[in-house]
Formats: structure tokens, C-alpha cells, sequence
């Protein structure tokens, strides 16, 4: 394909995503095929001959659609949203034209020093303590890690190389092993399993620290946790507090949290990957309070002791390799860029607003039904409900939802409750839709209530579906 | 933005990239930006309001240009090639519009299911053996990791579990540190630093072989350190064969290797980030020759116990997230696609065979230069060459070549002499460019060679400035 034709089948192509775009609420938010669909209907090898794109975007409707959850469909409620935007995809497009592998300064300046900026302004928008920021002096700092799953790692890996490496300085005895042996890292029970997955990864014990009746880590019982583990002999070195948890979107006490990781020289990572974003809008920032009066090192200006070389950042130049997992990374600033300005800030709030209001106006309808109970306090935009009875019921409402596949939930479990999550998610949901989607929830309600109760074989086959499922647990969701 | 304004600015953009790829090979291939230049031209913080479309863009050609490597120049010569072609970016344009985040198979089925039937499409471009693929049985089957780094990562984390779980079997008593304090990897000296990373990263020593006067591991140098290292009471676990190394694309040799490591019951990873794509060209399949001979587990198929919670796989599903770090991906098999498909075998098979001729075509040139030599076997895409004499003399020619910044070329170390990689990278690089480009390595070499020798002052410099770039040195490049 030369550049003339990519002139030709790219405007097709942004046509076609245009289509999609304005036409995803009429698509089926859930697909109906069945594993393994795909490939019956291509072929086993790949062409000798070149095709033509008439041939692929055929294909696209035809095997690729049918089978795609639609993420971006106003009736999508289920885990959490993914940012997508049209500013965004502009700029991904410039992205792969570019085509750099930014992994130090020299290989694509602009890669490194536009994420230098893009993170201050994210920072600033954050009311993040000027320590975080980069600055002209380049004295903190962030970057754009792939994934949460990624930042949290990151962190842990820089904690464990430095407290063994202080204990190391203090002891020149200790192997690392022995070190690592000791060494203990905190998470609340709510936490995600991607930090469960940082320890096992890391080589390290991870404790869970029981969350209080919102579900939220408190001083008290990390507190607990630490003199226990002190008091066998162990090092406590890494805490993980969540703002905004995977199931209940619950918050961490970092008020409470942070001075104890202070106290005790714990390295205080915060994972916001979901409620992070909300915390540009001043109603919401409290919920980052803590950050100010604790002084973490960690969170968004990784040491990156543990994964440098010998190379010394300079303060004006950082090579981002050093302070992440992988080697390469791609443009990824540029959208940042675009978002920001396309939005505003105030574009930006506006955005996060409507779909807290959204949540509440759902909250709202759910308190109106008696028959159903909200189980998680709403503060942004996730709303944990269930009817109130055993979670066989519950499952089966679950069930019946998502096979009419006009609307997309997924579960959790809070404190073995089986409970329906509500996620506003699309960037075009609007009230109608949200109203819509309560009005088939009473439906497919009033059906499971009228069917035949507890006991029977479908609800004994329900029963065992869950508890497979639950075993499969390996995240916030079920 | 709506659909509407996105359908006129993407067609925008498809001009602005198709008018940059048509006249990248007018641009400078290395910026003029001094560190910092990027701050100085944007505000310091977010904009309130939204800004257009307009305004962007034109800061693209003002902000962005002026500091980017243009990795996809005929004239970039540095690092080795990183994947472009136009298909690619139409498929990109999809992935972003369908925007899902396939961690599960519900998640989105065509997300996981097309990369299923990708990886095997790819399996048998390169004739691995059937065990490697997915098939109808879902016996084997492949995964697209971000990056070569994370690939051997998982690799490592994965053999160090099943080593853990084997021992501990036998003897229950064993913790997981007294294990990994006598885990032992293995490399080539020549294997990528990100090798070296992960088994920082994994906790656990990885040990440098000796290679071969043609930067290969042998048998004999990998059985020697076995023995002693067993004979130390170690536990070597894990071997990592690279199959075109990233300083001067050597080859391992895994026909000596593989059986080895299937003696030892180790597990055998194999890199070949760069050279593994050559492998669905008949002529140099020949090079991954020992695949088939070994019983490894590893490379294609990763072993997801590690990385496994509670979650088993069906034949039919595979949850692709228990096969890598991150808990999100993309949909990036899309890609894999579209350039498949509208390339075609052939098609793809021309483009490498292009690649390797053209680096024929340098090395003949540099071979007909008596100043010069060539400092390793030429046999895909990358020359590595020298002028006869000094480190310092080669370091002044590299450093006059990367300041005319008329071609861009990387450096690397064998054995201690400072050599200069030249890379065919560009999509559009044709002979011409890569007789233009030996012509101006030979005007500078004629004018390094004039140049007052060493012991001058500007060589005691450019002496400094190396030792200094050594000391940074934290990959196959300096």
C-alpha cells in the first residue's frame, strides 16, 4: 500500500469508525458468539498473496464485530470505563506515524520531553505537592506506566531494592534472599489482585489488611498487621493504599494510612487507577488528602534506583526506560496532549461530573425499589446494588441480565455477597439510557422473583455456576 | 468532538500523516533540540478551556517536529527497525475505535480469539513444531507480549515457579528464598540488557556465558559453567538463547543449547526480537533450527502457572491476561491482520529479503574500503564495521557522522572496540540511500583520518565523552 491508497482507505477508514462510533447503541452491547467462533471463519494459514483492504474491511463486519464486546456502548455498565475520545484517537494516529521507540532521549527527544510536561500538567491538575512535579529542575517527575498492573509492580520492585539495600549498608552480611525472605508488603483486602500478583511476582509476602464496614484500609488495623509481623521477625516495607477499589470503588484512609507509612519508613504506593482521574475536579481532590501530609517518595515519582544501570538521569534529561519494565514505549504523551487541550480542564471536569451525577441519578432509582439494597457508599461513578435476599437470587438476576444482552454487568463480592456492579462507563451514556437500563433491570428483577424460589434445578445450577466462578475470581470482578 | 468534526479531522490527519511519511526523507533524521527545548515552547500548565483542532496541529509541525527522531527515514540507520507500514496504522485506527481491554475472553471475544488464530498463522509462517500451537485442541498456543523485555520477564517468572514447585515438592521444608538464593540463569554475554533485568527483577543471579569468536553460545562454554555452578551446590533453572543479538545479530547456537537445557531440565527461552521475523524466509529458517530438536516448553508457549490464579483454561478460552504481566491489553492482534493479509507471505518474505540485501550491499561497499573492516558475519539486516585503528578514531568518526546529522547511526562495544552499527530500518530505504549514506561515512572518515591524531586535545575529549557513554552503556547499544 502506498501513501496515496493510505490516503484513500485511511478517510474510508475514519469513516468507518466514525460509523461505528454513531452507530455502537444500536449494536448488541454483548456478542452471542460461542468460544471458538472465529476460527471457523478464517482460514488456517495466512495468504501467500497479498489481499485488498475491500477484502479485510469486509471482513471486519463480518468475523471481527460479531464477536466484540462493545466497551464504548452507552448500555456497557460492566468493570470500568476505558478512555477513548475522538482528540485521543487523533493523536494516536500521529503516534504511529511517528512510530518511535522512545525508550531514551536520543531516540525521539519529543517522546521524553513532552511526557515530562504532559505529567506536570497532569500533576498540577492534581494539586500534586510540588515535589511530584518535574519542574524546570527536574527534581520529580512522573510517567506514563503501561498499565496499573505495571505502576504497581514498578513500585514494589524500587521499594524491595531499596530497603535491601539499607539493610544491606547497615548488615554487609545479608544476602538478598535472606532479605526477601522478611521482607512484607500491605495491601487492603480490597485491594486489586494485580498487587496480590506485584508480590508474587516481586518474590515477596503480601498481607491483606482487613477493610473496616466501608471498606476501606484504617489505621488501626494496618497498625496491627505491622506490630504482629514486627514482632516476628519480619520487615514490613511497602503499603498499597486504593483510592477508588476495583469492586466497590471504596477509598483507603491515606489521611490515616499515610503518617503510619511515615512513622515506620514504609514505602506508600497509591493506586487510583480507576478513581484517579476524578480527583481534577476540586469536589473531589479531598479524597486524595494524605499525599500532602505524608512524604512518600513513591506514587507517581518512582525511584528508579532499582531499574537503573549505571546511568545517571541529568535533570534535564530522563531516559524512561529506567523507570519502567519494559524497554520500549511508544509516543504516548501525544495523547495526553491532544485530550488536554481539546478538553480543557474544564471539558475534562465537566466529563467526570456527568458521570457522577449519572451514578447518583442510578443510586436514586435503585433506594426507590424496596426490593433492592445499595451495597457501597456512591461517591463516584460505580454503584454496588443487589435485591435483597441470598445470592442465588442475585445470580440469577445477573444471569438473566446479561444473557438478554441489552445491557452489560459484571459482579463482585463484598464480603461474600454476591453484589451487581454498575459502572458508568461510555463516554456518550446519557440519563435516558441510564433509566433504561434500571427499567429492564426491574424487568428481568420481577421475572427472577416470580420464578420458582431456591431449591429447584436451575437455581442449583446457578448455585454451582457461582461457585465456579468464584473460583475463577481473579480480580475486583467476579 | 463529535463523529461528525472527527470524520473531517481525521481525514486531516490521514493527510498530515501520508504528507509526513511521503517527505520524512526531507526531514533532518535527527533533531537540532537542545535537553529542554520542549518546555520552553508550551505553557506550564493544561488549558481551562478547549482549544481546536487547528491550534494543535499547527503546534504539531512547531512542537513536536523539531525534537523527533524520525525512525522511519531512509536515512535512520540506528538501533534496529521497529514495525511500520500503512496497513498497520489502519488496523491501529480500528483498535483504538473498538477501544476494548481484552483480559478475558468475555471481555471481548474477537479480541482474544483473533490472536489465538494470529499466533498461529505466525507459528506456521515460521514452521515451529505443531506442539507451539494453539490448533483446534488448544493444546499450545501463542500470546503478543508488549515487548521483547516482558517476554523474557514472563519467561523467567514462569520457569522460576515450576523449579520452586518442583523442589518444594520434594522437599516440602524449602521456602521460596532458600530456593531462589541457589536459582541460576544463563545468557550469552552478548544477550540484550533486558535479560540481565529480569533476573533483577525475578530475584534471582543470572550468570554471563563466554561466547564464541563469532558472539555465539556454545555448548561447551554453558556445560562448563553448569558444572561448576551445580557443583557449588547452585540450581541452574533457566537458559535464554538470543537469536540475533542486538549488538551485532549473532546467533546462539541452539542446536547445541537446546539439548543441553532438555538434559538439565532447563528452561529454554529463546529471544529473537529482531531476527525471529526473518525466520518466515526458507533461506534463513535454518537459524531456529534446534526448536524442533529440544522439548523446550518455553518462548511461544509460555507456561502461565505463574501467572495463574485460581483460573483454569478451557481448550477453547484462553484469558490472555494470565499470560502476561499486565492485567489490560489491546486489541493489537488486529494488526497482525491487516499487514498479513494485505502483504501476503510473499509480500512479507520480499520486505526482509530487501532488508538483507541492501545490508549486503553496505557490507560489499565497506569491504572494498581498505581503511575499514567488518567486525561481525553479516547475515540479516545489520553491518557491523569499524575503521582500522583506534577506539578514539572510530568514536570521531560516529560522532561526526551523528553531527552532519545527514544519517543516524548507533554504536556498540565487542570485545572493547567501539564499533558502528549500521541498521536497515526504513520501510522505504533503497540502494541508492544506502550508497549515499556510505559515500558520507567515507567523506567523514577522510576527514576524521585528516584530522590531528590522537593525544589532541578534541580526541582527549571525544576520549572522555566515550568512557563516559561506556559507563551509561545499558544495552546491546552504547
Amino acid at each position: 500500500m502506498n501513501a496515496s491508497e493510505f490516503r484513500r482507505r485511511g478517510k474510508e477508514m475514519v469513516d468507518y469508525v466514525a460509523d461505528y462510533l454513531e452507530g455502537i447503541e444500536k449494536r448488541q452491547v454483548f456478542p452471542d458468539v460461542d468460544p471458538g467462533y472465529l476460527r471457523r471463519l478464517i482460514p488456517t494459514t495466512a495468504p501467500q498473496e497479498p489481499e485488498t483492504f475491500e477484502d479485510i474491511i469486509k471482513d471486519v463486519e463480518k468475523i471481527i464485530m460479531p464477536g466484540v464486546t462493545h466497551w464504548h456502548s452507552p448500555y456497557f455498565f460492566a468493570y470500568f470505563p476505558t478512555a477513548s475520545s475522538y482528540p485521543a484517537m487523533l493523536a494516536d494516529m500521529l503516534c504511529g506515524a511517528i512510530g518511535c521507540i522512545g525508550f531514551s532521549w536520543a531516540a525521539s527527544p519529543a517522546c521524553t520531553e513532552l511526557e515530562t510536561v504532559m505529567m506536570d500538567w497532569l500533576g498540577k491538575m492534581l494539586q500534586l505537592p510540588e515535589a511530584f512535579l518535574a519542574g524546570e529542575a527536574g527534581e520529580g517527575g512522573g510517567v506514563i506506566q503501561g498499565t496499573a498492573s505495571e505502576a504497581t509492580l514498578v513500585a514494589l520492585l524500587a521499594a524491595r531494592t531499596k530497603v535491601t539495600r539499607r539493610l544491606q549498608a547497615a548488615s554487609p552480611e545479608l544476602t538478598q534472599a535472606a532479605v526477601m525472605e522478611k521482607l512484607v508488603a500491605y495491601a487492603s483486602d480490597q485491594a486489586h489482585s494485580s498487587v496480590e500478583r506485584a508480590g508474587l511476582i516481586g518474590g515477596v509476602r503480601l498481607k491483606a489488611i482487613p477493610s473496616d464496614e466501608k471498606f476501606a484500609m484504617r489505621a488501626s488495623a494496618l497498625q496491627e498487621a505491622l506490630e504482629r509481623d514486627k514482632a516476628a521477625g519480619l520487615i514490613p516495607f511497602f503499603v498499597v493504599a486504593t483510592l477508588g477499589t476495583t469492586s466497590c470503588c471504596s477509598f483507603d484512609n491515606l489521611l490515616e494510612v499515610g503518617p503510619i507509612c511515615h512513622e515506620e519508613g514504609l514505602w506508600l504506593h497509591v493506586d487510583a487507577a480507576y478513581a484517579g482521574s476524578a480527583f481534577i475536579c476540586p469536589e473531589f481532590r479531598h479524597l486524595l488528602n494524605g499525599v500532602e501530609r505524608t512524604d512518600l517518595t513513591g506514587a507517581f515519582r518512582l525511584d528508579p534506583v532499582y531499574l537503573r544501570h549505571s546511568h545517571q538521569d541529568s535533570g534535564l534529561i530522563t531516559d524512561y526506560r529506567h523507570w519502567q519494565l519494559p524497554l520500549g514505549r511508544r509516543f504516548r504523551s501525544l495523547k495526553m496532549w491532544f485530550v488536554f487541550r481539546m478538553y480543557g480542564v474544564k471539558g475534562l471536569q465537566a466529563y467526570i461530573r456527568k458521570h457522577v451525577q449519572l451514578s447518583h441519578a442510578f443510586e436514586a432509582l435503585v433506594r426507590q425499589d424496596t426490593r433492592f439494597e445499595i451495597c457501597a457508599e456512591v461517591t463516584l461513578g460505580l454503584v454496588c446494588f443487589r435485591l435483597k435476599g441470598s445470592n442465588q437470587l442475585n445470580e440469577a438476576l445477573l444471569e438473566s441480565i446479561n444473557s438478554a444482552k441489552r445491557i452489560h454487568l459484571v459482579p463482585c463480592s463484598l464480603r461474600d455477597q454476591f453484589v451487581l456492579r454498575f459502572a458508568i462507563c461510555s463516554r456518550t451514556v446519557e440519563l435516558a439510557h441510564v433509566q433504561e437500563a434500571w427499567e429492564h433491570i426491574q424487568e428481568m428483577a420481577a421475572k427472577v422473583l416470580r420464578a420458582p424460589g431456591e431449591g429447584t434445578a436451575e437455581m442449583q445450577n446457578a448455585w454451582l455456576r457461582k461457585e465456579e466462578r468464584r473460583k475463577k475470581k481473579s480480580n475486583g470482578f467476579i
